[in-house]
């Protein structure tokens, strides 16, 4: 399957965060490509990466780092798809400094910055799809099926505890 | 023009900040439509909002609120069409609350967030346009033109500062 | 018992939290009913549940969520009866993200907050018992009682440790 | 009118964001007392406030307060009405303090939180019109009237922004 | 030993981090009396062990809790001896909410507020060791003996890993 | 007068903080000394006062500072009289990295740590007072007094808000 | 002067923070050039400047931004000479966000991070000179004579405080 | 070899995380002392190394502590040489007390702030190395391979993980 989102981890270590991302895209049949190119350690590489991407038909990055997260507007700067940022909480400040590094871009340069960790992570890969299904009604269609079984997944808990608690 | 953003703010007070979005989008050419709705003091016409977005033909929404900010969030959850938010810093915590509670959404429910205030604003129409320009060549193209010219503008203000210094 | 507070969770995985809301309800001999609701995932049932509570007798609500914790508030938004959140700290920010997302609320449509996490679903089944007393001399008594026991507890503690302490 | 509502505030400085809330109570015909009294500085007539509330015919108290904000605990220790408080942004940090001192009360004495400053004195007169309604049916209605109005003063707005840029 | 440093801990359950300032006072051979008293539980005996401390020959107290910690500032108010408080990161957010409420007390009333958790309990007794040094001159003396214990235990552990890493 | 207290401000910016623990001191009846020294910038200094200090007859030290404000620690280091520590909020921080600096201190030489800014100057003075009332029965009648009024002046200022209410 | 010290400002707005640096580079003697860039807006710009510094004989950088202030860490990425770290309070957060964008660097890549804001803009100067002074006597000694001239001005203004107070 | 730069520890207990410059510097084959010394509770010991430095050879000195990490601050007031600080998160507060007490120097006595913990423990020998490599073009061509190697480690990574996601 051509690869039509690419998703950047800034880091090894960052992989279990990422994978969240990977499992949304399989489960909506979206192709991919998994990548680690740091904006630190490897700028190159990550120029080269979000300079290429757009010919390689990739129309949305997801890009997940820690501590000065520096990775998503690195990209940002290199292109005009829009990119998604996923701060990780890897430092022993809990992510806030992920958060203010990802998310407070100045004038011009944005990134779609999501919750902080895992969540954030999967909902990278959401709103990737969102963005995809802006021009894809097939999408739209499974959007709104995933929206209905998040509804229905709450109605079933709920329904669950309840019979737990008529039995006690 | 046929709108293909909304903007929604949740207060008048956030007029000032929001315009910046509508200037963004008027630059680029591209119709929106300005509605103020709160997700707290007028939930049914936020939810009515959000719920009809989709038919009126609009393809991406951004929303701006202060304090506990819920707008984006309220309006993510009733449809499946990429909401960008902007908190705004319109309490005494200076974006903090804002920030937080626009960000931070939980599992299955993203909102692209951005740098609080007026520069948040600015970027989520132009996250807005790279949005519509995934299957836009035009816009692609226009928003290429509009990253040259921040790169152009950086250099002429350097240009101008180096001038100014060899000067003294 | 005819249920007259209202628990909602956001999250199946915020039960543990919420129980203690629902021991200190029944040690008040306080009919409640327990419900699994989000305001992002199933905004549809939270509307439901918050418009219908009072014809169904209900005159409290508790709401707890963890993240941009936008329950209490969603609840809030709905109903004039009192509500009172109890923010989770769920996220790696520790519940500063849902402290700020359920107390922050803007002006017009209050949200009773409480302290973060088991505490705090403690406290809030106290409040609601206190609202429930404004009117009800029965249940005045049953919180006096409370207090003089909370107090008499401090006391037997202190006395235990003084003894412990002049053993030695 | 028979004051039903205390409100108190910590410090005469603090009197311009408590107006807020006696606004609101008589908007809505509610009788109140007003006390300047300081946990800290006249320990003895909070606790003869708190003490004799009940006694006196108060049936919910609103407190507001700076810095280590324990005005609202110091009387939530002394009776068992329910206790508002209001955080105030009076210090350098903003209100962080006393959002904090008010909010994290430990396990057995609730007080019912609200946003900081201004905003907050008001919802918190409104929260304590809706406990006062919960056995009154006509404060009830006028608590609807309230809300219907909120939302009808959104719609005004948004109907006067869309007039403004339809002209331009 | 007649007391003359009163020690008081919130809840039981701060007991672990207060023996750290019993350790020092002991070593210090200061007489101590121990006494858990919560300001929001049992306010009756707060208040009255406030008042009757210096009758009882009390000359410092040092008072230790955490959430929005009260203890100290309700016992500053009550009586002229000085009062160190101990905040303690009992709760979710590490502190923070202990230390602005310890810290931030309003004009006239202060509390010397020491570090968080056992290090400000320690330090706590230390700076009640220095207070009662300041009329005693063989209190000054121990104390300066303890400073220059502190810095040879430096030197000593300087000297071992300089003697380990010469081994390497 | 003799000094009998010593007050170090880190630079003349801090002057206007620091001149409210002068005036209470004054009103105390209290030789004092002022001093300008940094921790920093003037470390021989800093030191030279804080190892004369007792010889030259103080007996409690007073430091206020802004930014990293290590005065004083750097001054307890270097005395064992009680430091207490003033911290100013004059960096973009508001007062949370002189907080932060001056509570934390290690184990072992503890700083009896203030509010942030002149609040925190005029209580370090009381503090101080309250310090050196431990042996002098005529300082304590002092701060018993300040302390009635303390209560008077909230007393009086309900007062003229009732009266002013009542006439409204 | 050939130019051994490289200052970059992230955007014009920062000039008058950056003059900081500026005005101690000249006061010591040493050539520099000053330079706007933006990691975000001119990537292609700054990653030219930061490759070539070196080989233009360049020895220092001094890098100063606002927002999610990568411009530091993105030009330590592209070059081994050290790279100092300026952040600037120019968003609503004061400057929380750059300190943690421009300090929390990943292992590997560090940016030797200052205060915030002026202060921070001329202390860069000063590590600056302290860094070209590694392997330069005459810039050793006028380290020495300027860390003199501090000590001096503060001296010289406890004097004139001291002689104020003597006057009244 | 000869120690070229000093490493200190503020207490043993912070060791572990100092080790991290030890090995940096041993791979680039840099002579180094390792020291441990408290400005708090060996101020005498940590000003005796501070004023020796310089004659003793040091050219860098790099400074670890955490709570109110004065450390670094101290010896930079104490020198001219370039000091390189380096919050650890040893206190409940995870290292936002060091972060902010090593960092916000007041003007004109700089600290290197790195990252909090073993990352800037590491960052700070990388830091020393590049200062050092000013003048020594050995180090230089070290510190390319050094940065090279990061960069190849990156892709090595990257290219394992694409590996194993193509064997799936």
């Amino acid at each position: 399957m051509k690869p039509i989102v690419g998703i950047v981890a800034g880091s090894d270590s960052d992989l279990p965060v990422m994978e969240e991302a990977v499992k949304i895209l399989e489960s909506f049949g979206i192709g991919y490509e998994f990548t680690i190119a740091s904006a630190h350690r490897s700028p190159e590489k990550t120029r080269g990466y979000s300079r290429s991407a757009e010919d390689r038909g990739v129309k949305v990055i997801i890009a997940g780092a820690g501590w000065a997260a520096h990775l998503a507007g690195a990209i940002a700067a290199e292109t005009t798809i829009p990119v998604i940022g996923v701060p990780i909480d890897s430092s022993p400040l809990l992510g806030l400094d992920s958060i203010l590094s990802t998310l407070q871009m100045p004038s011009g340069i944005p990134v779609a910055t999501m919750s902080v960790g895992k969540t954030g992570a999967k909902n990278a890969a959401i709103l990737a799809v969102q963005i995809l299904a802006v021009g894809d009604k097939s999408l739209q269609k499974k959007l709104k099926a995933y929206k209905q079984k998040l509804s229905d997944e709450v109605e079933e808990k709920d329904n669950r505890i309840k019979g737990e608690k008529a039995k006690r």
